[in-house]
């Protein structure tokens, strides 16, 4: 059997123990039935100028994106309300390229319940729409974050694991990402 | 001259008036001599649940895309220190289907600083990389928001304007928008 390669995404690359909680994800997926391919698989070519280490990490992970079979990305919210945005560029990156996406959350709540509580659930319905007090509408879809993260996923036949992590363990709790790869390896490896 | 699709994503369809603003944004990109491509031009089918409703947006969305020939991406920030995650969605998807990728940004401050100011300052630089009190680390490349985002963009070619708009017309100024348009129509349409 062909070993299929799985990009992790997320934002656990920000975390002062960065290369810890990686090589977590990495063994847990290799335990799972798959390869890792993982942001920092590559080394990072020597740069001058700050902008021009940030070009070439983005062309090495690019590059990582295109040698793997699908993704799986973490889109638990990140410094505010939504999945960290480099996350969500890969994984419209992958669904471009129609490889199979999952996702997993530590954060329970859906996307609308987060910026109900974010502004304290004062959500306006009077004009048919949720609007927020500035009176930008608010996505209510049943759905972890924005609707093409959530959509790119399950339109191609992918999975969202919702888990339910201790806030001080958002970052860190892996219970929804084994459940997520536990759901790849069976729809994709044993069927 | 073959005339150039060009895919409009942006936070701004959150708007109150989404409709109004869109509308400008498509005149705009015709008198650049671009035809505009925008979420909105195909009709939303009938369903029964939300979930579905949000997957048959993102099918949609999707479908727009991929009739595009190039994306112009308003990365403004949305709801909080980064831009809205369905457009980073957006902007990688087209970007690996390698059409050209060109931004704006109403936010003068590039991430690093919206970062520095959203913590007053509080970034800490010890460990050697600068990072937020939660001890998250800080990309500080010179770029207006994550590095995938402005390198997926700089990499192929394309330009990110960064402009300068007052407070209250974050969503709605066409100063940055109008000059990425003028960008992108000499680099593309007549060079």
């Amino acid at each position: 059997m062909k070993q299929l390669r799985v990009y992790l995404a997320g934002p656990e690359v920000f975390l002062p123990n960065a290369r810890e909680i990686l090589d977590a994800k990495i063994e847990l997926t290799k335990t799972a039935g798959f390869l890792p391919v993982s942001p920092g698989d590559l080394g990072i070519p020597e740069t001058v100028t700050r902008k021009e280490k940030g070009l070439a990490i983005s062309a090495i992970d690019e590059k990582l994106m295109r040698s793997a079979d699908m993704i799986i990305a973490n889109l638990t919210p990140f410094r505010g309300l939504s999945a960290d945005t480099g996350t969500c560029f890969e994984l419209g990156f992958m669904c471009a390229l129609e490889r199979p996406a999952f996702a997993y959350t530590n954060d329970a709540r859906d996307h609308y319940k987060r910026i109900h509580d974010h502004y304290d659930g004062n959500i306006c319905t009077e004009s048919g729409s949720p609007r927020t007090p500035d009176n930008m509408s608010v996505e209510d879809f049943d759905m972890v974050d924005n609707l093409m993260m959530h959509g790119g996923i399950e339109n191609r036949g992918g999975v969202v694991v919702v888990g339910n992590a201790a806030p001080d363990q958002m970052m860190t709790d892996f219970t929804a990402f084994k459940q997520v790869l536990e759901i790849a390896a069976n729809n994709l490896l044993h069927s």
